[in-house]
């Protein structure tokens, strides 16, 4: 065997404790992390751009004059589209107009502004409308990803969001093509070259030189996700992600190798992923085990894939497919495969997941890509109460109620009623006050 | 003159120093709060019931035999509605049924799951689910107020939330008739009277006796709204809020008593409120100062009205409606009132505000019990990037991909070659194992 991953039976005595001990993951808050980011968030309210540059020359390597000249303009990004191959160029725009027509349907279905009128004529309703400026996090450096530029960006556009900030470290310089190709083909309106805590903050409260956001999205190291829990309130954030997971929920149907490069395709994203078979049938689990071991060798990640595997994978065999998905809902996956020749007879039964791929041909790599939904979604148990990043989470709504004169006289002995039993007579008085009766008698 | 609020202008020299002034509020954190609310917190989730029984008996002077005595069952909620005057339940009733009505629209419009297939047949969409399970904290003692009951619980009920767990404290064990009953007419399955930190904890991560929720939302005080951003992540939790706030913009057709009593509506909840208008007519300004003026001395909360309205209260005088408009959207109000003769002409202007009040007839006590529309709302400016509590804070998406065959292998040349780039090669390769060439060859 040359991967010793996890394999339990959900029959065995011993199952729920081995189950709980994969499952365990806690973001342990890091207090000298904590302390360093709340010191750079300070510094960079204080002194803006200042604070920005010195940060930029310490942590990234990056000297430059003036805040303004890390930024990099529309030209320098249109020019990265002719630096890439033009293969990745079609891929990215393939990609980019499947993001983005998903996107449009998802604002079609529930990002409209909505009202009625009741039957005294009063207007009642919600206007949905988008964000000012958001700002979007990018890392940079080694893992380098423009399928994030287009799945924070998209979205964003698609709302008609006025203005997209990007910002994206480059580590000794380095800038990568294909990042700023994508910010290119998503859309950003400005992309500046700094990173870390002090980009989140000069996101969150301006510098002379960068805008203040209205909202800060996109993944980060553990100093950027610091940094966006300390601006939370100050500005709107998306979800703080915890290591990614895929769930495989398979009746055997599918031929094993792809369901064990499903597997790997998690696993090779950091150590602490975390890849699981469910499945009924014992002979499916071994044939995976063992195209796990065959397929192995061949991946350049491997050490990174058996890490991961090893530490918190698990292939486990279920009495059923009804209780695999039992235990799907009570894990909430992040991702979560239908591996089955029957995908809509177990859909209905699992109500808690970040992105369901329905069946053998939806491998979760062409989701988190290109498929066009957003590959943004909620880790570490969250989808029980969040959802994938959307079209949603670049508008905002705002109440409309239009009181007619008639319904002001419904509402008000109503409202005054409640008011004066909550010890509030201002409001209640604001209410009496509409009324035509007390208005003839004033 | 009674009431020393502020009188501002626009052309004034010194109006933005001024104004910025008025504005400033900041969330300050305070660090014994934290660190008894850290340990409060921890404490709960270790030791569970004992500790929840402790603190209960420590700080809200109940002793119980255990958390399950301090349950209030379904028999004891209805029996608070005979508790009640008529006048008063018929009032939460009618309150009840216009939120109700209001979120089911709610539901309609924006809170339906969607899907669609593309020209390869692949289907792509979301599903939309509501939480299992979800908490309400309403705060009690002094300041109880059951229309807050029906705020959280009506659009969690609408929503379809399977358990509705309802905390609430009790000091020294006097229990409120209005919130039990309120409680009971919004559907609140369970009521524990147990209130603070422990409270959140308990939902949280759940006791023997207290369920684990997946979000807690309602109002509370600064040790409430620390553990709920404590606990935010293992559970969701709703906007943590700062004072209220209402802007009154009025072009001058309003009768003027009508306007100080909605401003005195704001400042009576407490002296942190900010009531503000801007109204570019400056004898219509004097007779709203001249109207708080000779109103507040009859108001029983006329204390704490009087210190709102002259610490954070403005009267502004504007050059414009138009500019009105524009001051309203760098404030971002709460509560918008358009107290005009032509709301819906300035309306399309006003792009950030939590809920805006169209009308003379539209006071914003009508709204804040039973026009329809949810009364917890944005404040401290967020309303730049967040929206009213709704039905759609007590439900979750999942994004639903099945890929066809034929979409496989068009999608999977696009997602290889992103994969490719981003130098993670197991994506790749199980998008290329569901192609029909690579099948062939293998």
């Amino acid at each position: 065997m040359i991967v010793a991953i996890a394999v339990l039976d959900t029959s065995n005595a011993d199952f729920e404790a081995a189950f709980q001990r994969k499952l365990h993951w806690s973001a342990e808050t890091d207090h000298a992390i904590e302390e360093r980011v709340a010191a750079i968030v300070a510094d960079v309210r204080a002194r803006g751009d200042a604070a920005v540059l010195e940060y930029t020359a310490r942590f990234d390597g990056v000297d430059a004059a003036s805040v303004a000249a890390l930024e990099i303009g529309a030209d320098e990004l249109r020019a990265a589209l002719e630096t890439i191959t033009p293969a990745q160029r079609r891929a990215l725009e393939a990609a980019a107009a499947r993001v983005r027509s998903y996107h449009q349907r998802q604002l079609e279905a529930c990002g409209r502004s909505w009202s009625y009128r009741d039957e005294d004529g009063s207007l009642l309703g919600q206007k949905v409308t988008p964000l000012d400026r958001v700002g979007i996090y990018v890392p940079g450096g080694k893992a380098a990803y423009p399928s994030s530029v287009l799945m924070n960006a998209v979205p964003a556009q698609v709302a008609g969001v006025g203005e997209i900030v990007m910002v994206v470290p480059t580590p000794r310089g380095e800038k990568n093509a294909l990042v700023l190709a994508a910010a290119s083909i998503a859309g950003a309106h400005r992309v500046f070259t700094v990173g870390g805590a002090q980009a989140v903050a000069a996101l969150a409260y301006g510098t002379a030189t960068i805008p203040r956001v209205d909202k800060i999205t996109g993944p980060g190291n553990a100093y950027v996700a610091s940094a966006k829990r300390r601006v939370f309130g100050q500005v709107g954030i998306d979800m703080i992600a915890g290591p990614s997971e895929i769930l495989v929920l398979a009746d055997g149907s599918t031929p094993p190798d792809w369901v064990a490069m499903d597997l790997f395709s998690q696993a090779e994203h950091d150590e602490l992923a975390q890849s699981i078979l469910l499945c009924p049938d014992a002979a499916y689990i071994e044939a995976v085990r063992a195209a796990i071991d065959r397929l192995l060798p061949a991946m350049p990640r491997a050490a990174v894939i058996r890490a991961s595997l090893e530490g918190r994978g698990a292939l486990i065999r279920t009495r059923s497919m009804e209780e695999a998905c039992e235990i799907s809902n009570r894990i909430a996956p992040e991702h979560l495969e239908v591996s089955s020749r029957e995908p809509g007879r177990w859909e209905p039964l699992l109500r808690h997941a970040g992105a369901i791929f329905l069946g053998a041909y939806t491998s979760e790599s062409l989701g988190d890509y290109c498929a066009g939904p957003n590959h943004v979604l909620p880790t570490s148990g969250t989808a029980r109460f969040s959802s994938p990043l959307g079209v949603y989470d670049f508008q905002k709504r705002s109440s409309l109620i239009e009181v007619s004169e008639a319904g002001a006289q419904v509402l008000g002995p109503i409202a005054a009623e409640l008011a004066y039993g909550e010890g509030l007579q201002a409001h209640a008085r604001a209410a009496e006050m509409r009324l035509k009766r007390e208005g003839e008698v004033q």
